[in-house]
């Protein structure tokens, strides 16, 4: 049975990572992590008439390819938990919808893949699964015109503003005691420290990280520097300074500890995106990609990876609301 | 542990019920239900100025309500599992961000009760929970508003159509081991028929409802009446229709055995809302004030909760694709 401390969770049927698999649309893929990535979409439609369309079957591909990879059928996998950016959640409704797997859809905003990590390795834990598979999506051409404004309209964007990455990552977990494992957990709270600028995701995502990362420290009696990475996804270059002066407040030196997926997977000069990537898909694709391979290289042995999400809709801003935040943490270990 | 037979979980370490609480707007409270509600809103705004923050005000009510009935501080609770229909689900993440209790954002649709029972009973089972909340919501205004028309529009409905039902339903799990309990659980895989008009939402349902009450039946060995209801939420007249039929196809009687939430919260003659009620309120509102309060009663000692989720989106209906449907079970005893 899983064992508690504080708000941290401590498994011990643990939930080990069999297989990963990403996908990422064009520009993700001329990346300084394309080649990296199982499949890159030539023009980010993945074969389909629309955007929405396109980020389902970039799920459908990247949950085929960790199955095979795994050397399973669906007809084996337990539960699939699955979501995504869209109204609804319909780039994992309409992506998994074929593959006959017990499904849990879950929300979180970017913090999703961490979300769907937790609730498979509890269920692993319980007993409730033996093999679960993890899965979230984001596609910047479905969200820009859903949080947003039309594509067509070519808004200006602030340089506060983050670019919501076209990616997928699949993890398929297991009890089979093999290579990597998810080692403890934490789900956060929902931080809202009032901040109403919806162009300005990290800052709103920040104080939810350091709760998170902050706790889970001092919940396991630990340091940065105990771990090969911090990693956070996505804050960005705006979020991760201040994750920084909110970490120091609570004598914590994040930084030389501290990497950010929002900051690493485009590249700053040659690709401008301003503060960095953003959505589900951002952390997914790099944690089910770079990360696992630097694991199997024997490079990593233990990281901490904290996904933040803002928890926002069109709506809420529209009615002059704060973006409140949420981060969930999952330490992962060989 | 928890043990699986096919696809459906048995928990060891229960979930037990301590305590429930259920707010509704003004029309529900007319309803032949009305007098077991907690809480009735005199106009359904409950004194907020927008409809989306009037549902995130039912959500806080009710959880403070449930907090309150079962004499524990938000700081006693290990978790909150929440969801409603709104867009990135902003009605609980408003509701509950003042609450300060780690939170599990789910997404199934009208199912999202049952997958939210689901996982905090899975978190007692794991031992990453001792007590956890469950809570669902839906609101007619904001629901109709983003998933049809604007209601000054006074569009006319179809008589397949639902009525989304402004309601709320929070439970308070523990492993107290007193009173009734989540038994065992089946998460539903998702069903497409090709069924595309999203004003026949019961008739999409109705597929997912009987793959996974069918299922569960067979897994467990047992008969519709060794059951004192099969409840479903919510398939309406229509669905009810074609959910009969198709399990009868598997050589299963529900007839007699089964209880439709959508086709209970409205009287059908007096308050005319054509399939009945529909929204993850409206089984969340019934289960955590009636069913509650049969158990309470001696009326019953063992049901089946199936909670049907049809995972369309208005841009989805744009895109002319079809209603894929999903349905969670819970098996509550005493």
């Amino acid at each position: 049975m899983a064992v508690k401390s504080g708000k941290t969770v401590f498994f011990e049927n643990r939930a080990y990572i069999s297989a990963v698999s990403s996908s990422v649309g064009k520009k993700e893929g001329e990346g300084p992590f394309g080649n990296y990535f199982d499949y890159v979409s030539k023009d980010s439609r993945f074969g389909q008439k629309t955007y929405e369309q396109a980020e389902s079957e970039m799920q459908k591909i990247t949950v085929r390819r960790v199955l095979q990879k795994a050397g399973k059928e669906s007809g084996n996998i337990d539960v699939i938990c699955a979501g995504d950016l869209l109204n609804q959640c319909i780039g994992s409704s309409f992506g998994l919808k074929e593959l006959n797997i017990p499904i849990i859809g879950v929300y979180g905003a970017c913090s999703t893949m961490a979300l769907s990590l937790i609730t498979v390795a509890n269920m692993i834990e319980s007993g409730a699964a033996d093999i679960g598979i993890s899965v979230t999506s984001s596609h910047f051409c479905s969200a820009e015109r859903q949080y947003r404004f039309p594509l067509e309209y070519g808004s200006q964007r602030p340089m506060t503003s983050q670019w919501t990455v076209t990616g997928c990552g699949a993890m398929l977990l297991n009890r089979e005691q093999k290579g990597a494992y998810i080692h403890s957990a934490r789900i956060g709270k929902i931080c809202d420290l009032g901040i109403k600028d919806q162009n300005n995701m990290g800052a709103a995502m920040a104080p939810a990280a350091a709760d998170t990362i902050v706790g889970y420290l001092r919940d396991t009696d630990t340091v940065p520097s105990d771990y090969d990475v911090i990693f956070t996804g996505d804050l960005g270059f705006t979020g991760t300074e201040l994750l920084y002066r909110l970490a120091e407040e609570e004598s914590i030196r994040l930084e030389g500890h501290h990497a950010d997926f929002g900051k690493m997977i485009f590249d700053r000069e040659r690709q401008d995106v301003h503060s960095g990537g953003s959505g589900c898909g951002c952390s997914a694709s790099l944690l089910c990609s770079y990360v696992m391979d630097m694991f199997e290289k024997g490079k990593y042995k233990n990281i901490l990876y904290c996904a933040t999400g803002a928890l926002l809709s069109p709506t809420s801003v529209l009615q002059k609301l704060t973006v409140p935040a949420v981060a969930h943490l999952v330490n992962i270990r060989i």
